[in-house]
Order: C-alpha cells, then structure tokens, then sequence
C-alpha cells in the first residue's frame, strides 16, 4: 500500500499548529469572504483590498468597485509626509483580464482597486476565518500597518452571524521615538442602482446620494439613490462608517472627466492628509459618486491605534434570477421576490453598523472566541485550515437565508449566479459545518425538505424551488439524497434532542423511507437496485454500496428514532430489512473493497461496475458520524477504505488522463473519484469518474480516521489543502461546480472523526474518543444548545469547557482514558461522578445530570 | 544624470546576443501571433498549444478552440506505448478564468485545450518572430520533441507573407538505441459558421463537414460549412493538412453526450497510436465535429524525423463590425462588407495547404533567411529581440489588407474587436517597420491617406473610414498626424526612389501643409499655436515643440521634396519658413529642454506647460530617419534628451502615483510620459502624462542613440522588454489602448540608430553609421528593393549583402571608417570605386553605379 509517507513524514501531517500565512505569489489568488450567513460578502484580496462585490444578491466574481480602496498618510514633524495605498503591490500578470472595451486584456493592470498609486511593498496575509489579519510592510514608513478583518461569526447565532457588514480594523503603530500624525481615508464608490453583476457605471446610475451622518455612534456616508424605487431588486443602502471620533469626509469626489477624479483625490490627500469636505446633492442620470471618510490620529512612539472602518450593506429584495417563476419563462413577466431575512432586523445600512457598533464587544467576542477555541486545539495545521476556511462557505454566496429565516443553500457558485439551485439533497449530504456550528439552520434545512420538496408518495424533489410552496421540480428522486436526508434527520435530532421537532418530521421521514422501497427495493430485501439518480448527475443501475450503505444506515438510523417513539413495529420492520441487507450486500465485496453489480448491458454507460469507487462507503461514514457504528462487516469496509487511498489516492497527476472537469493536475496530491485496478474499466464510466471532489476527499478523510488510517485521512485533507495554497487556488473557495462548493462542508467531519466527538443530547450524553496522540489533546466541540473546549490528557484529565450556550450533561465518554474512580468538579464544586468502563475508554455517569454554563468548567480526574 | 549603469552595467546593454528563451513560469503570458498580413492569426502559447483564434476577421483574445490539440503516441519495440499531449503543464491559477456558466472562475482549469491529459513535463519557448521554436521535455520520453511554429514572413514580399496558415513542424528525436514507432495526432475543430467571437458551440454551428482531402500534394481534412452562405461573413473553410505521406484520421470524433468524445479519442489514441476512421457525414444543426489528423513514422536511433502540420484558413468576407455604414445605425441594416485581399490570392483554405507545399522552399527558405540575417547582427539581445518581437504586429489581427491590397490598421486590439480605427495618422507616424520590410505597404497607407482622407481643403481626416470612399470622419484634423504626414511621404519616396509616385501625392502633400498654415500658422512664423488635436486624445493650445518639430521636420521635408520636383518657389518658402520657425522656437527652451507656452487660462486642463515631455523632439527624431539632421539647435537638442532620460525615465515605480492607465508599475522601469522637474504641474496635465508607452520609449530610446546617449537609449529598450517577459507580459504583445499596439513598431527606429543606415534610393546612396564598437559590426539593412546584412570593421573593409531583391548603389556612406584609398569588389569582381572624405567616416562613390543582386556581396577594403 503506497502510504502518505512517500511524500509527507507522520510528524508533518500530524503535528500540532496554526493555519498558514501566506506572502509573495501565495498572496495573488486570495479572496476571503467578509459578511454574514444570507447576506452576500465582498471579499479581501491577498493584497489586502476589496474584490468580488456579491452584495448584491447574487456573485460577482471577479467584479471591483471603481476607486474603492483605502489610503494611509503620515507626517513626522517636518518630514515631508508619505501616501500609501493600504495594499500590496498588484501581482503579474500586467496585461489586465477579460475581454471588454477599453479594459481587460491588452490594456494594463486594474487601475480601479488603486493599484497605480504606490502600493505597500509587501504583504503577509494570514489568521484563519473568520478573522483575516493582513500584515503590510514598507520599509519607506515609519509606522507598521495591520489590517484586521472580519464579520460577526459566532456558533449557535445565526442572527449575530449573518450581518451584512464588514469590518476593517486598521491597526497603525508608531515605530519611531517621535510622534506620528496619521490619515486613513478611505473610499468608497455609490454603486445603487447596481443589477448585482457587469459593469458598475452605466444607466442604472442617477440620483445616487452620499450624505454625511453622525449619530453620536458612529458616523460617515450614508449612501442612497433616488432612482431605484425601494421595492425593486436592485434597491438598497450602503453605508461607509466609523466609531472614531477624528474624522473628516468628502461625500463626493471631484465630478470631472478622464482621470480627474482619482488625480484630485490622491493631489489632495498626499499632500495635505486630507480632503476638502464637497456635497454636491443627487448625481445626474448614469453617474455617481465616490465617497472619502478620513480618520486622524496622533501616535506617540511605540504606540498602536486602531482606526475602524465599517462597511455595511442593505439589498432587502432577492429576485430569483435564475429559471423561471411559476406560469413565466423569464421574459416580460415579473420574477419571483422576496425579502432577505436580514432585512427583517434591519431598516438599512446605517442601521446595521450602528447596531454592529452597539453590540460590538459582544459581537466581537464572541467571534474571536470562536476563533480562539477552534485553533487552540491540538489538531494539525492543516486539519484546522480545512475545518475553518471552508466554514467561510457560510459567508459566501452559496448560501441565502429565505424570508422566514429558512437556510437555503445553492451548490456553489458560477461567476454570476447560484450554481445549481435548490438545498440540493445529495450534495448536502456531505456538508456537516452547519448542523454542527449552526444547527437550527440545518434544522430548517430538513423543514424545508420534508414539508416543501416531498409529494405525497414520499418522492423528495432534490431541488428545494424558490419561493418556498412553488411547484416541486418534476424530475427523478436522487436516490442517495432521499436515504442520506434520513440519516440527516437523526442527526439533527441527536444533536438538540427536540423530540417535538423529530415527530413534526417522523411521518414524513417514514414516507421518505417507503418510497425509497417502492422505487429501489421494491422486495425488502435490503439491497439497492433499480435506477438510482445520484449526486453525479446520472443513475446507476443495480446493487452498489455507494447508494446501498446510505440505504442501510438510514434503515439504521429509522429504527432508532421509531425505537424513541415508541413505534416499535416499524423499528422492528426497518431492523429487518437492514439485516437482511447487511447480509446481501456483502456478495458486493470483491474481497478488497465493495463493486457495483452492473446488468449485462453494452448499451449502458456511465456506471462504475468492478471500479474502486471512493464514495463506496458514504453511508457507512454518516453512521459514525451519527454513532451508529459499522453497518457493514467492520473487516470488509477497513479493507475497503484501504483499498481506496491505496487505488485512488495519487501522489501526482503526470499520468493520469482526465477527458472530465480537472481540479487537481500535474504535481499535485488528490483522490480520484474512481479508479479500476482490477481492469474492466466500462468503455464510458460514470462522467466525473477522473475527477477530484474536495468534498469526497473529505468524506473519505474522515471516514478512513474512523476506521483508523489515520495518516491516510490526514494525507488526504493535507493534499487538499496544498492544492489550495492562494498560488493555486484561493484558500478560501474550494470548488467543483463552481466557487464556495457545499460538498466541503464536509472537512467538519474530520473534526469529528479526530476527536471522536459524539453529542447524543436525547440521552444527555457528550463522548469522545481523540484518533491523535497529542497529550494534552485538545479540540472545539459543539452541540445545540453549546460550544467550547474539551482537553483530555493520559495523564488521567479531562475538561470540558462551555464558551456559550451551555450543555446538560448526564454521562461524559471517555476514549483512550481508563481508571478506577473519577472526581469530577464544576467550577471548583464537586459533582457525584461514576466511573464505567467501556470497550475503548470509560464513561462518567453525572447523577443528577448537571447543566455548564458559559465560562464554565468541568473538570473530571481519574484514579487508578 | 542618472544612468542606467545604476541599473545595467554597459556590457548587459551592449553586449550582442540572440533573444531570450522562456521558460517556467515566463511561459504563462506567452502566445505568439501564426498568421500572414492580413490574415488575423492564431496563438502559439508557451505550453506550445494554440490560442487566441482571431481568424474570424476581428480579435479573440482567451479563445480556446474546442480539442484543438497535438498528442505524441510513442513505442519502442515490446514495451508499454506512451502518449502525452505536445504541450507543457498548464500553469496555476488553477481556478478557471472568466465569468461563464458551468465553465471559467469556479470550474477550474481550461479542458477543451487538453491540459486534463498527460502533458510533457516542461517546455522552453525560444526562436523569434517570425520563427518560434518550442523543446518539450519528458523525462519518461524515449524521444526528444521540438515544435517549430510559423507562418512565412519576407521583406519586400508582403503576398507570400500574407498567407492564412500556421505551419507547425514536429522535429522527433529518437534517443534511444532502438528503433521507435510514432504516431502524431492532431485534432482540429470545425467551428464554421462562427460569428467572430463568443463560445465556439452554438446556434451558428450545423452542416458542418470534414472531409479527408489528398491531391498527392497535402493531405488532411478539409472543413466546410452547408449552413452558412458563401457570402456571408461568417463563410470559410479551413484545412489541417500534412505533406506528410504516412497518415490515418478521423474525420469526425465520437458524437456522444458529456465527456464521451474525448474520452473515445483518448482511449483509441493511446491504446494504438491510432484512430479508427469514421466519417458521417454533416453535422446536425448546432453541432460540428473534431477531425484527428495522424502522422505515423519510425524513427531510428538518433534519427530525427519532422512531422509538418499546415492550419490554413480562409474566411473571404470582411464585415465591418464597429461604428456605422454610411445611413445605418448599425441595427437592422447591412453592415459593410468586402473581400479580404487574401481571398483574391486563393480560393480556400485547401488552396492555401496547397500554394504553402508546391512553394514551401520559397516560403521557408525566405523567412528562415530573414530571421537568420536579422539575428546575425552584433546589436545587443535586447534590441534584436523588440525588433523581431514588435514585427509580430504585421501578424496580428491590428492590421487587415482591403479588397484592393491596400494596407490598413487599426492602433491596437480589444479582446474582441480592433480598438480605434482608421489607420490612425498620429499613432503610426511611430511606426517604421513596415515603412522597411514592406514598403509598398506603408506606401499604400500613405495613398489611403492622402486620396481618401484629405479633404479639399487639406484637412487630413486622421481615421480613415472604411470600406474606401466612404465619407470621411467629422472630427478636428490632429495637427502631429497632418504634419507627421509629410515627413512619411518624404520617407517612403526616399526608400523607393519612384518619382512618379512623388508626383501623384505631392499636390495633396502641398495642401496638408496649406491646411497647417491657416489652423496652426496663420502668420507662418514657423511657430505651432493654435488647438492642436493629438496622439493624446487632447488638444494642446499654444506653441510647444511636440507638434512644433513636425512643424519644422514636415517644412524641411517638403522643401527637399519640392526642390527634387523643380518646384523651386514653393521649396524656398518652405526654407524661409522653417528658418524663422527654427529660431522662433528655441525661445521654448527653458536652459535644459523644450516646454510648452500655455495660454494663462485656469480654466485650460490638459496640458504640458513647463513639463519635460517625452514626445518634445518628436519631429527632430524623425527628421534624423529620413536623413535631415538637426532641425534645431544641436546643443539644444542634445540637452533636451538628456534632460527626457533624466527626468523621466525610473528604475522602479514604487513611489509614482500613476491615477491613469498602469503599463509599468512597482519594480519595473519605464519612461514617463512626462513629469515637472521644476514644478508648476498643471492641476490637470494632459490625460496620460503619469503613463509608460513602449512606442515613446522607443521613439526616445532611438533619438536618444542618434544624439549619441547610446546607453541610455538601450537601457529605455531593455526596461521595456524586461517588462515583457513573458511572466508579466507576452514578449509578442506590447499594448497601449489594446493589444499588438502599433505604436511598438517604433522599434525598427532602434536599428536604424544603432546603424545610423540610410537609405537615399533618388541619389542611389545607401550610407551607414555604427553607433556600437562591435567589431565587426553587424547589421540587418532593407530598402524598397533589397534587404540583406552589412558589415564593417575597424580593420578598414565593409561588406554589403543583399539577401533578396537587389540594391542599385552609386553610393556608400561609410560611418567611422577613414581612408586614403579604397577597393570595391562585387562577387569577385572589382568595380571602379573613388574614396571621400565626410565629416564622420568616408564615402565610396562608385561609378558607373552598380546593381547588387540577391547572393551578391559587395567589399570595400580602404587603405591609408
């Protein structure tokens, strides 16, 4: 078996450490996305600017504001003063990009993001989501320059988590031994009126208004238009503000023509650290205006001072864009609309950064703490890069919040539009982020799904359609997404342990299940078969684990909740049926790993027949993440997921010939979706079968840790992530059918399988089992109704440490951990504790079950 | 003075050499223009693909033709064959570029160009234009694999150098001991019926046809469309065709949904070195096909066998997309359509394959003789290399060829469109190469100009409008492109020596310079004033020297013109002006350079003032091309350009505050347009004094040689093609307002200083004047009958070869060469030749004059 270590050491994959920062050509591809779950973002480029406005309701990639940046001035006594546009030095290629008139291609470097007027001279880009920190050198200036950005993201608030704000902490500190005066002024373009993508000027434009506001809160430009009536899509509110107090600004930059504008401002400000106030009421028909908000500081030596700028947005009204409205083909009829939950809390963009500014210590904190426990754990470097920069998917626009606050997710992204509507069942699978970091959002998730996109024979649309009660797409049901949104449903259960909830949904869940056996088991035999649809987009044909392992674990997962309803006949019925599966499937194992059993059919393409296919075992991976254990012979899925690092997991791409998408290549590391070392490869595999998922090679990362390869898993996650080293590809957008794919939400059950937390809340029962030998080991753990820190050392120690929320707490696992008797303490306040030992490990039974609060502390030692 | 030693030492300036080879990451940008004059071309990237397919009668910039691509199958004896793609490994960003559905940013690397199959593992991108030469590396490669790529390009013969193909020769080099067994594939899509621009699949496509073609001659498949008529302008045919008598094809690749196609060709291809024949027939409507040529050969140890591959084209009908037709908003009436004049030479695409094979040895032989004659100069790399490089313009989709043959450009290209029309007068008054390599091009240009573009009133309308006759454009007469104008037409008739057509312009030439007196001259004192419309886009007011030297250049022009014609009045006037101009003007020197007198007008943007500009001695640069010498104070002069090197040229841009367009920028060096040494900026300067534009560069760099700042001329060449290397720009596309900007023809002026050549074909007087010690020195020489090499040493003997064409010489000017006595012998055979003494060097007069014919040398040998 090639093993990871023919390219990576076991300390380098398992070692302890922080995500990476990166410099130089690392810098050129980054975007980092800065807003809230449902709002849009804009994000900041590795130069440390702002690129790629999806504000407005849907992606723009590639898009940058005209004259958006900002610029730091600074005068030493009688020095002559210095201007330095806050970013990095734009990176080759010179020639410009895109085809367009009198830009793009063949006409230079993007003069917009204020790349012509002397840049920082370098920059490190580092932190980890959702703090980004950019660290600017310039050996030119006397003061050192970070930028700290970020929005609100804080597990279990989705509210707090989801404002449409950006916040740039520009921290400046004084490192001579005389007192510095400085100026940040920073710009920003009106852009309302805007269609969310194309060009920024145009006749869209007119009567756009940047007006001066003070509130005593905060303060800055306002901006409106006088054009756009409030309930079209394209209406909204940007607002351009700060809590500082020194301030000066320039609502409207100098309306002249050719470069005029831009001449005047950085004239002005170069030379004076300043710009002359100038209002000049609405713009005229196809115009706007950028708006300059300055802050002023004196810093004495040695001293930092932090000047804050915040960006905040208002766009109420989604327009569905995308197919058509019911009774419409998108062509003279009016577009489905609708308001953006956010626009529930908030009248406007004034408002959202005054609330910001209000709740600011809070909402801060609160993310910073998030950050904090996340990367305090003992868990390698690039298991946390995977855990928190794919976590940024909920701040990117594959995601939206509906009206009622519903969470509706597309795939990914194309450049300009959602990629793939509708929460799509089978791609979602995979994602585990938000049932962990935000599970009332996947709650709603499974609302939608059963009560919107199931008919009454149980058939689940696999595409939620827009608004919710539209019609349901008429297409087949996907076969993995209608068994994988069972096992989702126990586990979102498992997770709040909100019996009320689980029998909102029970009746449709057994729906869910009783179609699936009238479509693809027809005899109850427990083994797939028929025309399975699937998450690569055509259907396989016969028996095959990749559908049938979601089969049995949501068999599985049925009988346990029928089990907690008491409805034990039909428990008994699903225990059944999955023996009796379990059995027949094994005839599926070739001995090493699992095939499909494809019919004799020359005709018949796109099936994986006798491959290695790496999704073979998915749904044996959603068992253990939902502590269902092995659903198939344990021997056999070892050997199984052996087998497919050892077929499919490449160490280069020299000589792999890929005719389909390619996201990986060349020198890189990565695991094809199939592969057919035994031969009889079918003429024409399933369409992707040469390709490299993210989101697989997460589900197989973690999967393989759960059966204990854990240097497989760990390779597999590290070669993600190299492939996305912002030389490459952005850190921060892993993508497949497009940016900010959903499948990589998966990287959060690596988490899982390397601490081996399991929170089964309906029994009041935390566990974990760490797959790492860090001692102490530590990690983040969450549940519904808490999140925090857990450390465990062989030592004989565990803490488990509430940050917020809090947890009710009956029996705590222990894994790796053994002892005779156990002391547990609260807060210094001993709790009744007994010890029971177990398999792998010990059990802290707490009686009476006690509740940790935030701040809170549980420490339990043991004795031997 | 800062020197460019700070920088480069004198012998990186001066030291001869051959133009760079790329590789690595230099390879990114690269893609050099295949195509003839007026044919539009085709790319060769630095991965040694194809790209950037503006055959379709306008620009195409980032196009990719679906699996358009060149596969290598290799076996030797027993063993496992191999197969790679003839290309490079794709390059990162590995994310996709461009906003697209289900393809560009998001979707990863570009697949219809191969880069998902085994690729060779690097490449090295060498050769110059007109010849690029391109080694493949593979160290799993029993052979060695270069591609030569071009497309013939002869001085004096712009027919054979305005073929539609691109020759692609495969050399394969068995470097084993075995005999080896290859098979070259490539495929080739039909895109037929497409419009120019845009996705290459579409509703335009249907009854698409390829059909295998073998005249004994060439052999291949032959494309044609039954959907488009053949007068529309989407009509052609295009022809992937060999010499090469070992073949197989596929006329058409699998028809299959997803990937199938590829996938079928692959698999075939790299199992058998071969493809299954199979030909149906025409396409369905919006469907084409990819056809596969195969070239099959064995090769012996050490042998290297050259595997030809002729792309022709041939799309007849030229349709003016931009602007209006004469009545007609462009919507819903005709546009203007004409032949392109290749399709007067050849009646299809076959027909080109065809010509190129019968007249290969011509074609190859003239091109490689160009290039090697060009190359064997002793002038520095740098140099060599933006002469070469900048020819690439001719082969670029900035110059088109009219019905009638007549030669016409646009300044430069959009991604999808040429950008600013009209042979512009003012950006080609740079230009020189095509004035030397084919001068009876530039000739009609100046015909163009003058019966077309000139009203009766000598208003020379600077855009000529198309199709010929049309009405001319309304707009101001812009006074460097009236003026330069008459320094052209003095040039091109000096080259050629044909009275006859002297005469024919030389009414129009008296009225241009009419119509300069009344707008600039009223009171003809010599002085330029007045609004005086430019090459920047402005209008300058009040005498300056920009304009005013093509004031003082053009008078003296046409008086040497006048006085050769007998119009002796009209030539003592011209004196007489120019005489109180010249002293008139000097009173625009501030002590160090040349400023502009600026009316006292706040309201006035867009000037120069007491800037120092780049462009002040514009006319006097000129004037020294065509043999007129100081048109103004030498000492003058000589102190303006050092003060333009001094104050504007910068080693890096880290400090410029640039609010314009960025063509050099952070550790780049480039010349200024202008800057204010002494202060007194305007608050608006002229609209792109902050920028860098290689064509000034090169206008400079050369005046600056013939002033004898020798170093500080090279060093302004070398930043510029620094600037080009291939990592931050494609070394074959200098742009300005778009790509291929024709400005960068300015280059050729180089060589003419750095020789000091002259050629005065009404005297029969060619003449040299080395400005570099090499010794010998070497140099490439053209005139409008002949082109060779010259050489001369400090020994006391000179040599001219004429190449092709012939040279009738009555006179040699010997720069720097001094002697009593002197021997002329042609091919061995001495010619009457007396010595004489000039003021630099000596002259060999030579009578009876002698004609040099192609092969022939002529030696002079001189004793003291």
């Amino acid at each position: 078996m090639e093993t990871p270590y023919t390219l990576w050491s076991r300390d380098e994959l398992r070692r302890p450490g922080s995500p990476p920062r990166y410099t130089g050509e690392q810098t050129k591809e980054i975007a980092f996305p800065l807003g809230g779950i449902g709002t849009g973002c804009v994000s900041l480029t590795g130069m440390g600017g702002l690129r790629d406005w999806e504000i407005f309701n849907r992606p723009n990639k590639g898009s940058v504001m005209p004259y958006t940046f900002a610029a730091l001035w600074v005068r030493q006594g009688g020095h002559e003063p210095i201007t330095r546009v806050v970013q990095g030095p734009a990176q080759p290629p010179y020639s410009g990009q895109g085809v367009s008139s009198y830009q793009g291609f063949g006409f230079g470097v993007e003069r917009m993001n204020g790349s012509g007027l002397p840049p920082m001279r370098s920059v490190a880009f580092g932190g980890a989501f959702p703090i980004a920190e950019v660290v600017f050198s310039d050996p030119g200036l006397p003061v050192q320059v970070t930028l700290e950005a970020y929005s609100p993201f804080i597990p279990l608030n989705p509210d707090d988590s989801g404002l449409p704000i950006a916040v740039l902490n520009y921290r400046v500190h004084n490192q001579t031994d005389a007192p510095l005066e400085v100026a940040l002024a920073f710009s920003l373009f009106n852009p309302l009126g805007y269609p969310g993508k194309g060009a920024f000027t145009g006749a869209h434009l007119g009567q756009n208004r940047n007006a001066y506001h003070d509130d005593g809160l905060v303060r800055g430009l306002a901006m409106s238009t006088g054009k756009v009536a409030p309930d079209d899509p394209a209406y909204g509110t940007m607002a351009l503000m700060t809590t500082w107090t020194e301030t000066f600004h320039q609502c409207c930059w100098l309306r002249g023509g050719w470069f005029d504008a831009l001449h005047d401002f950085w004239d002005h400000f170069s030379r004076e650290g300043s710009v002359p106030a100038r209002e000049l009421g609405p713009t005229d028909e196809g115009a706007s205006d950028v708006g300059t908000l300055g802050l002023r500081a004196m810093i004495q030596p040695g001293e930092v001072v932090t000047l804050p700028i915040l960006l905040a947005w208002h766009f109420p009204t989604f327009q569905k864009y995308w197919g058509g409205s019911a009774g419409c083909d998108g062509c003279g009829c009016e577009r489905s609309r609708w308001r953006n939950y956010y626009a529930s809390q908030w009248e406007d963009a004034t408002e959202v950064a005054h609330y910001y500014a209000a709740n600011q210590e809070r909402l801060y904190g609160g993310t910073r703490a998030f950050a904090e426990t996340l990367l305090e754990s003992t868990l390698p470097d690039h298991v946390l890069d995977a855990l928190s920069s794919q976590a940024s998917i909920l701040h990117s626009p594959t995601v939206l919040r509906l009206e009622d606050g519903t969470f509706y997710g597309f795939e990914g992204c194309h450049g300009d539009a959602g990629c793939c509507e509708g929460s799509c069942t089978h791609v979602w699978n995979y994602a585990q982020t938000v049932a962990y970091l935000f599970p009332s959002l996947e709650r709603s998730l499974r609302e939608a799904d059963y009560f919107y996109n199931q008919r009454p024979d149980g058939h689940m649309a696999f595409r939620l359609q827009l608004p919710l009660g539209s019609p349901m797409w008429d297409f087949h049901a996907a076969a993995d997404g209608q068994l994988g949104g069972i096992l989702k449903v126990y586990r979102d259960w498992r997770l709040c342990g909100d019996d009320a909830w689980l029998r909102r949904l029970w009746p449709k869940v057994v729906k869910a299940l009783e179609y699936a056996w009238e479509q693809w088991d027809p005899d109850r035999d427990g083994v797939i078969t028929g025309v399975q649809h699937n998450t690569y987009d055509i259907e396989f044909v016969g028996p095959n684990t990749m559908i049938g392992s979601f089969y049995l674990g949501a068999l599985r997962a049925a009988e346990c909740m029928a089990t907690h309803l008491g409805d034990t006949e039909r428990a008994a019925l699903y225990r059944e049926v999955y023996e009796r599966g379990r059995q027949a499937t094994e005839e599926l194992f070739n001995g090493e790993y699992y095939v499909q059993q494809c019919p004799d059919d020359p005709a018949l393409k796109y099936q994986y027949g006798e491959g290695c296919l790496s999704d073979q075992l998915i749904g044996q991976w959603f068992a253990h993440l939902v502590g269902l254990g092995h659903i198939l012979d344990p021997d056999h899925v070892r050997s199984a997921m052996q087998a497919i690092f050892h077929h499919n997991w490449r160490t280069d791409f020299w000589d792999h010939a890929n005719p389909q998408r390619i996201y990986a290549l060349n020198d890189e590391q990565g695991l094809l979706l199939c592969s057919w070392p035994r031969g009889n490869r079918p003429r024409f595999p399933f369409v992707y079968s040469d390709e490299v998922w993210c989101g697989i090679e997460y589900q197989v990362a973690s999967h393989l840790i759960y059966e204990g390869f854990v240097d497989e898993g760990l390779a597999v996650v590290k070669g993600i992530r190299a492939r996305h080293d912002g030389r490459r590809r952005n850190p921060w957008n892993e993508f497949e059918c497009g940016s900010h794919y959903a499948r990589s939400l998966a990287s959060w059950s690596v988490l899982l399988a390397l601490s081996g937390v399991e929170v089964d809340a309906p029994n009041l029962r935390v566990s974990f089992a760490p797959k790492l030998e860090a001692d102490p080991f530590g990690c983040f753990w969450s549940s519904a109704s808490g999140w925090g820190s857990y450390r465990q050392s062989g030592e004989g120690w565990a803490e488990i440490r509430v940050e917020q929320g809090n947890l009710t707490l009956g029996t705590l696992g222990l894994g790796r951990l053994r002892g005779d008797s156990a002391r547990a303490v609260l807060d210094g306040v001993a709790v009744s504790a007994q010890i029971r030992p177990m398999d792998q490990g010990c059990e802290i039974g707490i009686e009476p079950e006690i509740v940790i609060n935030a701040g809170q502390v549980l420490r339990v030692t043991l004795a031997s």
